[in-house]
């Protein structure tokens, strides 16, 4: 039977696990995963159940739904929802120059190994144009305009809606954001930064790297919030480097990074597995 | 309040993770961590939850335990335990010549990073009778003499007994246990060996891995079961070598890798994370 | 001024770097990397030299050439080449159904990330052939029809020969080759083999890791002896997986280790950093 | 016969490789390793080679040290400096209250495989005493008084010249060096730092870590200079860490990567592979 994926945050108080596994075996769903976490700074119960029918026939979702509403969620004070496992989550993947993270990603998706729907590409160069098309995805290019970056974001937007995104990727797109593309993105994009934040933000991060000679260099993938560079973290990943590396080696050996660490927080945002939490993440793996 | 770790195994079926936490709610039991998987190849529910008192009287441990007994366990033919999560596990550790495993498991027992009680060290050789003391463990020196190793075996036995011994750690210890001590302590003792398993099995594997040229070493943490080196794996962690480095060279940088294994795989059994699944391990983090 | 390696391999003797660096410097060479490594197992000295014309002429490549067979090479009983350093490595691809390591190869190349120039790619099936030609890569479809796999082995070489092929990377080429072909492209052929070797090797090594319950997964680049799984090891590299995965899920997460490790035992070959030593590999970094 | 260790560096011209190997054979020694880099921003040339006695005669040391500063060191306007391999570094390990890195240094050179001689350890507590003492190591206990810390360092430099120190190691030794002693120890005093730096400089490296909600800590050995946490890198490590860990766990965990990042810089170091090169380290392995 098909998979489907209950998330849910609330104030942590005594009968929340009971409460959900009880509501979810009194409606004939056998659990097959369950992770509970308790923050105890912000004292907010995380937890992420993934079951299926028990044989003796699940309500179909909508029921469900408004079922746990009346009967755990008020009770609770919870933010909640059911994922269907098999519905992909719809990805707009916005990109400028480099194809790296791109690339790595329409890879995965066309052979089934990324959980998401890619609907549309957005650049503001024409670049990547060939890669996505190729790959089947319409490609938007929407250049920046004399510093128009207002009205390009709108244009961004309403594509976004326009296509049902659900999630905005920003694989390498190297314009800032505006405050209120943030506001309306919130929880909703996920940015790569080439470094391994908190350390070198911001532009040319590996000619950082290599003017402090570290021996390892780091990719960062989190929420983007209106702080640049300072968004909840989901996922990092470093690689060895040594004195012999020019910033443009750094650079390449950095791509690999980006693109693994990319796709990870962006599969597990997929799965509903990323909930955020302040400034910030609890990943239930 | 002091915490409590609840953990159970039993044949997948509806309502095992609400009849757990729907338990511990009506005791007055607050849950601020549960991890709960259902192998699909074994079929069989794996839970973790770690709970206190949610100020309104959760009854002391036996009766919960016996409460439990009647009203969930029975009912689920479930294996269960509850754990104090402040007593520590009665470790006995087993050492023969090298001690970089020992000493590294006495540091941090004596700093409190390792959430072990030890109780006694035990060997076949002299060599580590001075660090054992320093650290004010008695060393229990037991030969194995003319080969007579079933009566050594013994005596280990009859010492982990009279020790109150939960757990038996052996840490760069020589000697292949015999059939009836591997059942005798089965799921209750961690061998640590010096490779990357399957890789490299039997004695002197980094020579083994200098001959083959490989280009990572590593080490594994396992349950010991009477098939040599093939019990349910832990944990494994690696390390970078090259083409320079010497046999010895290898065996020094496994003593690290092979102290960090061992130390994370005793942790988390300390830590209830640890379930045996056939030859494999569930280890709930 | 541009870069120009010299490699060398001699029976370890005194004088050999003061040999080759004297070269060097008599003829107007500037060397600005150099690393020897003298093997104490099989008596023998590996030498990488990076060099480029200090600015009062270094003589054309043959003249070097012939010059330091004659003055240093033959008294030493050397192996020895001379290559520009921007002169690409010519490399085949060979494939069969799974593009992952196709992909990633074929993005670095074409982003100047990888030192190689792909001149063609070869499978026994036709899936990735849109992909390679929109890489503007000529694709050579050669079925191995009826079992006559000496026969379309003979095709491969002829097309590695007219190509003026130097290197063949099995990048997820799912056939063995046999002796002839192994012995032809002795020291020319790269594999990557989805284990961490000498682990699973053979097929379906994410299903044995799958059921033998490892913690780390790996992927190993070697030179293609007729000794299956057995050639000298280039590079292996980890991932970390848990109990929840599926072998699918194995297999996923493999693919990226492969991209990376077959990319970085490419790249060093065709830098000229790898050795071949007896079975094991001298990777001069 | 014993290897012996020439290291280099000098401005960058041609022939400095010939120039050094050539006289190594002309003096009858077989080089068994050498690495010389040059680096393109710093124009220098660093170089180290091991050789020893081809069997025909390498004259003494100090012959060997003048003749080369006559015939090759002055020429080429360079540092230099030959090690006997066998003869340890001699290191004075200073410690303040936590004990991990102290500990890990003391078995590791007491079994032999950190080639140094610890001949002191100093402290401005008594808490490592007595694991000091029971090593056989003198412990000299040194306060700061009454903010009085330029007196305290005299009496450290005055010990570091009685015993005849060659380094400082600074094994979590929880005061900052005035720039006097920064100074005096220039090139000859290592910190470990508990970040991966340049990320969470300063003190409660772990609690800012847990803050920002990383996915990895690091830790960092680096060359004391009088800019704090900024001298050149020389070592740096990471561990994962998730959302559940408090801060007290990153400081257990981060005890282990700093014992391992610090004991491979001092390794190295004493291995003479090590050379700063302005605010960066070459390290030649």
């Amino acid at each position: 039977p098909p998979s489907m994926v209950l998330t849910t945050a609330c104030p942590d108080t005594t009968g929340v696990v009971a409460a959900v596994a009880g509501f979810l075996a009194s409606h004939n769903c056998l659990i097959t995963e369950a992770q509970h976490y308790d923050d105890p700074i912000s004292d907010t119960s995380f937890m992420r159940t993934v079951f299926h029918d028990n044989g003796q026939g699940t309500p179909p979702l909508q029921q469900l739904d408004e079922d746990f509403a009346r009967s755990v969620a008020q009770r609770f004070g919870m933010r909640w929802k059911f994922h269907e496992a098999r519905r992909k989550c719809r990805a707009v993947l916005a990109v400028s120059k480099h194809g790296h993270c791109l690339n790595s990603m329409l890879h995965r998706w066309s052979t089934g190994t990324l959980p998401i729907e890619v609907v549309a590409v957005v650049s503001n160069h024409q670049d990547m144009r060939s890669l996505s098309e190729w790959h089947g995805v319409p490609y938007h290019y929407l250049p920046v305009l004399d510093g128009r970056k207002a009205e390009q974001e709108r244009r961004i937007i309403e594509l976004f809606e326009k296509v049902d995104g659900e999630l905005l990727v920003l694989a390498r797109y190297m314009q800032i954001l505006t405050p209120t593309a943030c506001e309306y993105f919130a929880g909703r994009a996920i940015n790569i930064h080439h470094s391994f934040l908190p350390g070198f933000k911001g532009a040319k991060a590996y000619h950082q790297a290599h003017a402090r000679g570290v021996k390892l260099i780091g990719a960062t993938a989190h929420y983007v919030t209106t702080d640049l560079d300072e968004g909840p973290i989901i996922e990092q990943e470093v690689a060895r480097v040594d004195h012999t590396m020019t910033p443009e080696e750094l650079v390449s050996i950095g791509a690999d990074l980006e693109s693994v660490v990319l796709n990870r927080a962006v599969k597990w945002h997929a799965e509903r597995r990323v909930f955020a939490n302040g400034n910030k993440t609890v990943v239930l793996k």
